[in-house]
């Protein structure tokens, strides 16, 4: 009987990742790379760590050789998740822990000792986490740092299988998660009670479900996850929670996602409380219809732009340009937002195996936004719905609780 | 009857911070600077908002004239939470949404319209959040740009007694959570879940009793929260949840804090699954000690290097020196961990109004983690300890669950 696999991004796959960084370096004439968003030090590593003030490096050489740089106390945890990677370099604390030094002079140290160079980075230095200062590491070698974040983050762009199964995944959790929230709204529940309680569910039933297949990745937050906001406050795209409670006649709009092996998935539905009125019915049928020419016009061979002046038709044909607030989609993965955007001034071609939210929004003020957004994966024939969710009307009708008498 | 306060920063609070910082600049011969991180731009102007990869930048002149820039989608949001700040410059949708510019040459256009002398900035350009991609400000505008981290950082260091009471009220909320999820923790009960279903029980007492004075400034997360990890997993001090469950002899290393008006408190706690070993009281009783010496050390006209010095020699006296991880605490308020640290390459004398984590920890491999972190204010005499738990053994052994007949 065959183990069945882990939920995670195998070590081979990290290698690969860093290969085809190496070859990009290779290409773009550059010579080494000094890695220090923590995302992305995972994509290239499958080492996920709490990131703090506590800088946190990887190099990688043009031939393919790595180095990392990590506080003492991350060093057990690292060889443990990274067991085929070469043992640190390690500081004993920021801002020094008694050595004097600054954490990055250890590692402009290391990259002195050999030179090799044209050197790029994906920031110059480490970024301002928490309570963190410190020098650019342009200044500390005095030398330039060319700016390598696209070479990372290109990368990102087109899923793998291993990443869309891990997505696939979480879009499952994320649906269920939100069939649960959706099931304990009512009149009268406080927004964050109610969401909290159903990714918790959501949550006990994914650990049930997966048992050791599921690895977490991260230190807080869980892999199941819902919340919405209700009433005016939707009219805002990212509007902030109120404790009023839901109200007969207010409008949702809600969010869920699974995280599986640290990728995400993303689900965003508009709801109603109660009968809605002739002006919600109308509102809400257009941003559907607008959501339709989105799904419709995202296929590889376009560009991001095109998917998005499609949508801009579809508004502007019935007179409510003047709704909008932002953009149709972004791509996803690690992040919750990720590079390239369906938007106006991206031209990104699109390609199969990029993962994108399709969520255009109309955002009527004083009365409510109107968005939903779902998970779309680009194929070599069009795009797959990942997100499996209802987004007729009928279907995302809260009844209200009957009146009480006083 | 007088309205009871809400439970957040002032405005006049906001524009006195800002006063601060015209005058932090005129001192420095700065003649503006540009604050481009979220917690920095809340902190001077009270705008709290769900930081993504749309640029948001605030400039402030030595006068103290205030422009911000912001993404059209915020500028409502903009309008209800700041209403004493001029109309902000928008821009339509990152990267462009069809303006063909950047949203940071927006902002090089505002600054270059008045050439204003020296120029500083907490970053040199937007942060890489998300999928952002963008130039550097100072090579947008041809002209250097200082670094003014410290000069906005510096005075987030000591907290007025607004800030003081917000996090006295959020200690108050971290204790509460912690107890419930203590009485929760039993053998074979998953991490994850109870302590996430306590933070939702302390959520809905806080909600219930603080009403409509609890302002929320986080679109997501729970105003109080719990967290723990257990077994082997202690030793490393980041440790990542596993999903095995609670078993007889586990340690456990548990954090709990409350999040009220922007402001966290911090609390942990090494807890002990049935009958301690000699071998567990031996080191719990060592690092209690070392707290004790980190209470005792921490007040004010002293530097963090001696707070850390005394800890150490504690540790070093009792042999135990190779089982330190990290130093011994950190400043923390609208961020988990601020500037300055309490390690021994950190100068920065101690002054009252100043918050510290005193939270020494001894990591033994392969056996545990012993940590216990308390929330500390100093004071004109001394320091109070504002989280409020039992620290003694005894307050912090869970009682197994009867092993069951097969």
């Amino acid at each position: 009987m065959t183990q069945p696999a882990l939920l995670e991004i195998s070590r081979a796959e990290h290698a690969q990742r860093r290969e085809r960084l190496a070859q990009r370096l290779q290409d773009n004439g550059l010579n080494r790379i000094c890695v220090f968003g923590p995302v992305r030090v995972a994509y290239l590593t499958g080492f996920h760590f709490a990131a703090t003030e506590r800088p946190v490096a990887l190099v990688i050489t043009d031939a393919g050789d790595v180095t990392t740089l990590l506080p003492a106390l991350e060093a057990e945890h690292f060889a443990h998740q990274c067991p085929d990677l070469p043992a640190p370099l390690t500081y004993p604390e920021y801002p020094g822990g008694g050595s004097g030094r600054h954490p990055l002079t250890i590692l402009a140290d290391h990259l002195r000792a050999a030179p090799q160079g044209r050197l790029a980075a994906d920031h110059d230095g480490y970024e301002h986490r928490w309570g963190y200062r410190g020098p650019a590491l342009s200044s500390l070698l005095g030398q330039p740092v060319h700016d390598g974040l696209a070479l990372i983050d290109d990368l990102r762009i087109i899923k793998s299988p291993a990443e869309i199964a891990l997505i696939r995944e979480a879009c499952r959790w994320g649906d269920h998660a939100h069939r649960l929230m959706q099931g304990a709204i009512t009149t009268g529940v406080n927004e964050l009670m109610v969401s909290h309680t159903a990714s918790l569910q959501a949550t006990r039933d994914l650990l049930e479900t997966l048992g050791d297949r599921y690895v977490p990745k991260a230190r807080e937050g869980l892999p199941a996850n819902t919340m919405f906001i209700s009433g005016a406050n939707t009219a805002h795209p990212h509007g902030l929670h109120r404790n009023a409670g839901v109200q007969e006649g207010d409008v949702l709009v809600t969010g869920a996602y699974g995280v599986v092996g640290g990728y995400e998935s993303e689900l965003e539905r508009t709801m109603h409380v109660g009968d809605p009125t002739p002006d919600f019915e109308r509102y809400f049928s257009a941003m559907l219809g607008a959501q339709d020419a989105g799904l419709a016009a995202l296929r590889a061979g376009r560009t991001c732009a095109e998917v998005e002046a499609d949508v801009r038709t579809f508004i502007e044909d019935l007179g409510l340009t003047h709704l909008i607030r932002h953009h149709t989609g972004h791509a996803f993965g690690l992040e919750g937002h990720e590079h390239p955007f369906l938007d106006l001034d991206d031209h990104t071609v699109i390609e199969p195996g990029m993962i994108f939210s399709i969520e255009p929004g109309l955002y009527v003020p004083g009365l409510a936004g109107f968005r939903h957004s779902d998970t779309m994966l680009v194929t070599t024939d069009g795009a797959e719905q990942l997100s499996l969710y209802p987004r007729d009307l009928p279907s995302l009708l809260i009844e209200p609780l009957p009146a009480r008498m006083s």
